[in-house]
């Protein structure tokens, strides 16, 4: 099998090589030592990673699409109030998503590429009380980043559950889930967390946990219910290991070591270098006379960018950055696909890899006929290192 | 990290070299084209596998738990009848999963350790018309095998959908899903068909799919249903990737590489190597003066063995057993476990790893107080294999 390109999608990201030395090893059972070792290290290691010293952490065989089913699953009763500050793709899928599970689902919208503003969802929260209130903290589709603290503070303030989406923002960008008073949060393995795809990741605060506690009606698939996963989460943190359903012992090894890397790194100083580095991106871009989809600097993520094709070039762009041996990934946003293409910058992303691929992205445009001069992004990138 | 013992309970099950190679390969992405091929063979090489040529199959991140939930959510709608076929823990699950999702739910039960006559089936069968009938082929709690073609008859032959819970034999029993008129049958990926955990695997006949189309209620969750994973799956097949949520690449790139191992060797010679090594493990266990949990040969399962303690001898053995480097597995089944052991000979293991466990056991029984003649259950082993 030919090696693969370098890997600068928004997800799933490349891995380092402890993390794919846990990969490597052979089968372990369930119940072996070693593996249930790892499975309770890794959920001591989520508290850090979400800033949520009380929360329980829950790691299940799935996409961050079943992590943000089993929030809303849990906390959502047919008849509840919902509120969606929607900021893209995947705030129409949590939205569909409430609707399913029997929410009445109200939206606060921006155009693609903004975040509502605070006045809009305080308004929104004042007309009515809502039970749950979601953020998507990095909308993967168009790299814009919400003001997850002051939201979280809204929601808080007018007695909503905060429900935070960060399948691209954890382990990458700034968040306290017990600071700023967030409810559940969610990402996926593949993700800023740094491990391969197939980890449902969630934390639940004890006011969650309490808020499910008093359902009137089950949780509507067995799966996705707290009720069954609790007592096995709670077992495996305690070093005695209870059965629902066999764990994803390869991936869960190798999540713990990935976290380890991460708690080691520590969140202040991955935070920043995930602020420094998507900086330094920016300047690349803007250098070659490129223009980012999102509309203002505070509500662009550092995770990923979204960048919008120059005059002339293509989605095919993707491919001739790919013959360079860097994959990007084209649009996602279903309005806009075709007009841009994102960057993943998350994770262990070395500048190195963050340099070759902006000399890749530079090829690449150069081969769709937009001529940049060579060099003029990776210099700029390193100019922004000072 | 220690090496794990010789793995022999009744999943996860030991990896060969190959599947593990591909489980340490660089990561990729979802769109890579190593890995869209990957994807399309895997789900090619499931038919066959499943023997189900007309069938549609399906791979997610996620338990065999997760498969049953998707099998029960897509074909029952509240209010529809459902018998189950009830062989153990597994079945109860299901059942429990039915009547969640709205069915109502009659069981034919049986003992511990034996499967209902297709008598008592058909009776239940004609005083009622029932949506769907499950059966658990292989009741992992305690290696209860189901006569799955004739109950698939008596299904049909009644008008029922058939679902087959084939979590514990797909890969190792005798399984033909079209020949035998199987709706719905799924598995987990680290049981017989020899892959990491954590992949629900599931293929849905052409009257499934139709059933499911003329739902009148929508699929209680997202992440189970149909609608999400139908159009994915016919397009990575087809080598154009469309997207719904991140897929567990590498563990579909694993599983890939398995199949593609039992394609080679063939089904028919497959399920021959499984029936010839589980009836000379039993010739170990008899040797050793052990008992099997299953009442009749006629409902005793090839991919692993429930074996009773002998008197005198409890849990502990397992721990004895795996001082001489074999896990095997505990009990399972509630009102019994204390009584039984696992034994899973199950996909790639070898005759040599199937001669180790023997002479662990025997040496495990001799620390518990149990004196078996060294060598007695290995030289009936032997003797099965003629």
């Amino acid at each position: 099998m030919a090696t693969p390109n370098l890997l600068m999608i928004p997800g799933p990201v490349g891995l380092t090589p402890e993390v794919l030395r846990a990969l490597a090893e052979p089968q372990r059972g369930h119940l072996d030592p070693v593996f249930m070792q790892s499975f309770s290290s890794a959920l001591k290691r989520l508290r850090v990673v979400f800033g949520a010293p009380t929360a329980q952490p829950f790691v299940l065989a799935g996409s961050g699409t079943l992590a943000m089913e089993m929030a809303v699953a849990n906390l959502v009763e047919p008849g509840d109030a919902a509120l969606v500050v929607n900021t893209g793709y995947f705030s129409d899928r949590i939205a569909a998503m409430l609707d399913l599970h029997g929410a009445t689902v109200t939206q606060v919208k921006a155009e693609p590429g903004d975040a509502p503003s605070l006045a809009e969802v305080e308004r929104a929260l004042s007309a009515q009380r809502f039970k749950v209130m979601t953020i998507t903290h990095v909308d993967t589709s168009t790299a814009v980043l919400a003001p997850v603290k002051d939201l979280a503070a809204l929601a808080k303030q007018y007695g909503a559950l905060c429900v935070v989406d960060g399948v691209c923002s954890v382990g990458g960008e700034a968040l306290e889930c017990d600071a700023w008073g967030i409810d559940v949060a969610f990402t996926a393995s593949q993700k800023a967390l740094g491990a391969p795809p197939g980890l449902a990741v969630l934390t639940a605060s004890p006011r969650a946990l309490e808020v499910w506690k008093a359902r009137t009606k089950r949780v509507a698939a067995m799966y996705l219910d707290f009720a069954q996963w609790l007592p096995i989460h709670q077992a495996y943190e305690a070093g005695t290991p209870s059965y629902f359903a066999t764990p994803a012992v390869n991936l869960i090894m190798a999540l713990d070591v990935s976290l380890g890397q991460l708690v080691e790194e520590t969140m202040p100083k991955r935070v920043d270098r995930h602020r420094t580095n998507a900086l330094a991106m920016r300047a690349g871009f803007q250098a070659m006379g490129l223009e980012l989809l999102t509309k203002r600097a505070e509500v662009t993520a550092h995770t990923l960018s979204a960048v919008r094709y120059p005059t002339g070039v293509d989605a095919s762009l993707v491919k001739h950055v790919a013959a360079e041996g860097v994959n990007v990934a084209g649009g996602l946003h279903a309005a806009l696909k075709a007009t841009y293409f994102r960057v993943g910058h998350m994770g262990s992303a070395s500048k190195d890899a963050l340099r070759t691929t902006l000399s890749a992205i530079e090829k690449g445009l150069a081969t769709a006929g937009h001529r940049v001069t060579p060099g003029t992004a990776v210099a700029a990138f390193e100019r922004a290192f000072g």
